[in-house]
């Protein structure tokens, strides 16, 4: 039994749906690492600092697939981040003659700071892509539906008439604010600071050697290296944390209208919804495990924004390695969230004769 | 001895320090409900919907200084908001004859929304103006002294050389950074939803209800009530959130460099930093309330992001409530952090000749 | 208007009622300060450290009408905490004479210590009052209509048939927890450290003094004084945590069973649970202001745990300060919760006949 | 590349060090409800409910190499627990004629409530062990280094002098804090409601049932089940944050005291504590690591005690399911938290004559 395997995770399917997963392994971060070394090589070579063939053979080099990614998250627990024990082996594989290329005048930081924008990036585009699904999802229950009458309920209670349109507007006008929001934190800015974040590593390249960094890495430039200001980082968690409000809304919303005693919607699908004791039941479990997915989220927002909020210096001893667990499971749990969401959308059967009882029974109440 | 000051804050010097307090108390809050009421009055007048008259009545009428802030408080708790007690004390000041163009299709959560926004506003106004201060004394402090060599540092060890324009110039992006993350929620859109949120109850000339409530309270128009949909308010916690970091982060670096075994950076202030029992201390006191105040914020982000995402339906039964103090709480705690900051900053001795010591003796252990 | 007045609390209804918030207020805090440097005093004596008449006199002289709190928690900005500002003043009211006695050998964390214990047993045993009281509404209700059959209902669905009694054991199992969990934590133990913490301040006779000191204040002896260990706050919070739990759970449920499309119980007061727009609605308002204090609670917590391991070495410079407004609004927040969890139990009508229609439908619909 | 390693956590050596991530893998919380089941057919073979042989054929069956941990987890989004999919796996190797015993009465809850305890209190003794190895290793420092002088910091501050006891005696105490609120709550009670909770389900036999199950899990007995009541599981959350913050307090002072500007202490290790650009660098990355996941920990609380306190009625759609992943995680942070702290003690170089410099050049400082 390796290592990964004696660790894996029993609540994925709850936590870690959809493709944030995957896009958070071990391994897709250490591509990002890989492709953060092969873009500073790039950009050294771009601006004359090294060989261009040094450069070529760095970029071949940083292929995933050559590395032992389990032994180097096994061994990163020496150094304290990943980009350590990375090195050597990259190293190795380019060579003797050009490994005194690789990773030039750069530090962990930098590499690790690019990697966690390229991997965010990856995970808001994949989550965005989603958004989009289950948008249209509820466009075509607006447009099947939208008219329905039904009765509004405010703090529980029976309120007055409106439709079922008031519901998928607002469900669609969440999924659109989660977009913007992760629209806006997709593409961090990067820079290059070396060991102080200063960049004068670099030496008097360094401006031309960051801007061509970011234009392969396709990120904005940063106006300085961002090693000891992390404000970058808790606008990342925030616009997270938007989009987890978002789904958490949406699938509470579910949750509650398909309460037997409501039963305006319900989730239909084939084997899902079902009870180890009570066979009749149907729970809303694509909209139950939405639910679950968004609470994690608020919690690890804190986390983030307090580790940014706390790091000292140049660059922070532990409140900066306390940023990647937690942001990792944010990107993990959000997507889980919004993959649930379109989940229990695309199994949504709404029932607009139950929302014409519960409304004429309403009606007969206030009369 | 009055409710008010029976409960008053014992903590407020460290976590409610400067504009905000007085920006978030109960009569700002009472005053910004007012300015709605008067708005949403004067939008239907504008639109032909109730009499110029009436609304002039109106707006008249919504001077706080004409209401008991702490009964309505006190009341409050029956109804669960502002808004309950407040109606039936405005519509005896306007008289019977205009009293019935108040609040005229209205619900409570337009108001407290709106109210909400108009405070948000403040807060982020002032805040705003309390950073841009801040920025500009980094920069002083920046010209003075950022070429002054010192020794970086990084996980807590000595790195390598740099100037103190590496501290200075992240501070700035900090404060740059809170700055634009308050720009961007300081003015969120208002909508008017009625009972359903759906708006039908202002009749037909809804748009242009809103349209002229929005301009008038110089806010955009919602497309939709939100009444039900919270990612508004998430936003805004996670905008002032961000800043929280900002400040927290450049109150750590003071704290650090400020340490008797660094001694880089001091407080100087007649007065400030003393200590009960060892008269020789001289504490950054203010640096340290800055962080005290900033720590507040990661989990107050949480509770409101929290909410954001759990309320049910057209109108959340404490989830919506839950919202609002913890808001106050987070604007409050941030805007101290802000102001702490620029108290710390505004004190700050910065000593470059124990930078060039430090870094002497740094050099000394490296070779 | 006052400091106070400007800043008073426009959600104080919400999430600081009952009697929490006059336990918690600045008066109050500094009452307990003063409670502790007479106790100190008074320990000295009865060791022999002082005379028995300075002793008399200090204590003479820690009366809260003699100070003036607000002029106190304005001037504790300099020095960062209350008992700066308070000590000048007690020395003044006790008198040249026997002024040096005053504080002797102790050291402000070791002040504020003893009092947030004084104030935290204060709440503790306020909103363990509550509890007990709202138990023993449950208990009524049990015994009036536990019998009673309904549905039960898991992930909102209708289950099986159960009986109301499976509610209240639940409300009273969570109380009972919760009034477990506050006893545990009501009487911290207190230690006198001195500057450095390590109590040698106070000469040899320090284990002596610290144990008479620690028998008028009625808590036990700390094993060493705990200015830089800080997990007896953490513990205090967790259990304020758990206590909110509780309540937010139980007033979920009376939100869940009063929806208009449950209707299973309802909140009858006079003049409570009104609306701005639909006088015929009838809110359980009291079950939603429990809710919205008690999510406050989460993340207070988290703030109250993040301080109290976070701190550096002898006494931590900020994260010691971020300890006391966090612990201060948990156990506003939570009294608050219990104080309306109790207030809806009291008006808490259970409507055994739609209980069973409800179970009717449901067995219909199963069959 | 299977499931699991495609989702392997990158981070895994900051934030799940230690015996803890194996205890909650997959594989070990199936073996736990497993574990459950056998233990739930015992009781009712105990108490003549069930043929012992049935509880027999259960018991054998119940051996989770006889199950595909993956595809039981990949399932389990089906019904949103880990039961529902097992269920039917057992019922068909334990063969047809005694597959009816299998489960008898119960609901997923009642499995996943008492394997969530089972799996919490083997993390918890797991824990508990490497706390208590912690504690010796600082008993021997203190018995080494507990005399030497040394200057106390408070507020960042030189104060006055002390000795490196008053760091090693409240290391402990924070250690000792840490194992009794483990122990506190490594042993919950169990119960078995059923469907509805209530335990009809059960029969008549209930009591004697429970009664046999708990002492064959070797835990209390419940007085009720608990599906619908979590105060036990925010009281779990409270107590490992006390455990946290006890590790990252100690963490915090190992990275003040080794800055490079204070150099009291350092951790030494071959291979450990390198840095990608500085060679020369030692960084004290065990202590920082143990920050790192400590620092993770309120905000699970957090999500814990959320989730705790908004469950509605009998079963939560979402807040009981919220419980898992954030508790796992916690456990997880927590005891990788304790692993690095005790990594960081075993390091440790305790450098009395640089103590005494310190101290020297403070007191010449006071002077």
């Amino acid at each position: 039994m390796n290592r990964s395997s004696s660790s894996s995770d029993p609540f994925r399917f709850l936590t870690a749906a959809g493709p944030v997963a995957a896009l958070t392994s071990a391994r897709a971060w250490i591509d990002a690492v890989l492709e953060v070394e092969a873009a500073l090589a790039g950009a050294q070579a771009d601006t004359g600092e090294i060989p261009l063939g040094a450069a070529g053979g760095i970029a071949r080099a940083c292929d995933v697939a050559r590395f032992d990614v389990d032994a180097i998250v096994e061994e990163a627990g020496l150094g304290g981040n990943l980009v350590i024990p990375l090195l050597p082996r990259l190293r190795e594989i380019v060579g003797p003659d050009d490994a005194g290329y690789v990773h030039r005048g750069a530090t962990s930081q930098d590499v690790m700071d690019a990697a966690t924008a390229l991997v965010g990036r990856r995970c808001a585009d994949a989550v965005t892509t989603s958004l989009g699904r289950a948008r249209r999802t509820v466009a075509g229950l607006a447009s099947a539906y939208g008219t329905a009458p039904m009765i509004a309920r405010t703090l529980g209670q029976h309120a007055v008439p409106t439709t079922f349109a008031t519901v998928t507007d607002r469900w669609s006008d969440g999924l659109a604010a989660a977009v913007e929001a992760l629209d806006r934190v997709a593409r961090p800015a990067v820079g290059l600071g070396g060991p102080s974040g200063d960049g004068t590593s670099f030496g008097t390249g360094h401006g031309a050697v960051v801007a061509q960094f970011a234009a392969r890495l396709d990120l904005p430039v940063a106006p300085i290296a961002r090693h000891g200001q992390r404000t970058w980082i808790a606008d990342i968690a925030g616009a997270w944390g938007v989009a987890a409000a978002a789904s958490g809304k949406l699938a509470t919303d579910v949750v509650v209208l398909a309460q037997s005693d409501v039963g305006e919607v319900e989730e239909l699908a084939d084997g899902a919804g079902g009870s180890s004791s009570m066979p009749h039941k149907r729970n809303p479990i694509a909209a139950i495990s939405a639910r679950a997915a968004a609470m994690q989220a608020p919690g690890l927002v804190a986390t983030v924004m307090g580790a940014a909020g706390a790091g000292e210096l140049e660059r922070a001893a532990g409140a900066w390695h306390a940023e990647w667990p937690a942001l990792r499971q944010l990107w993990q749990a959000t997507g889980s969230a919004v993959h649930w969401v379109g989940a229990s959308l695309g199994r949504l059967h709404v029932d607009t004769d139950r929302m014409a009882l519960n409304l004429a029974r309403a009606e007969a109440a206030l009369t």
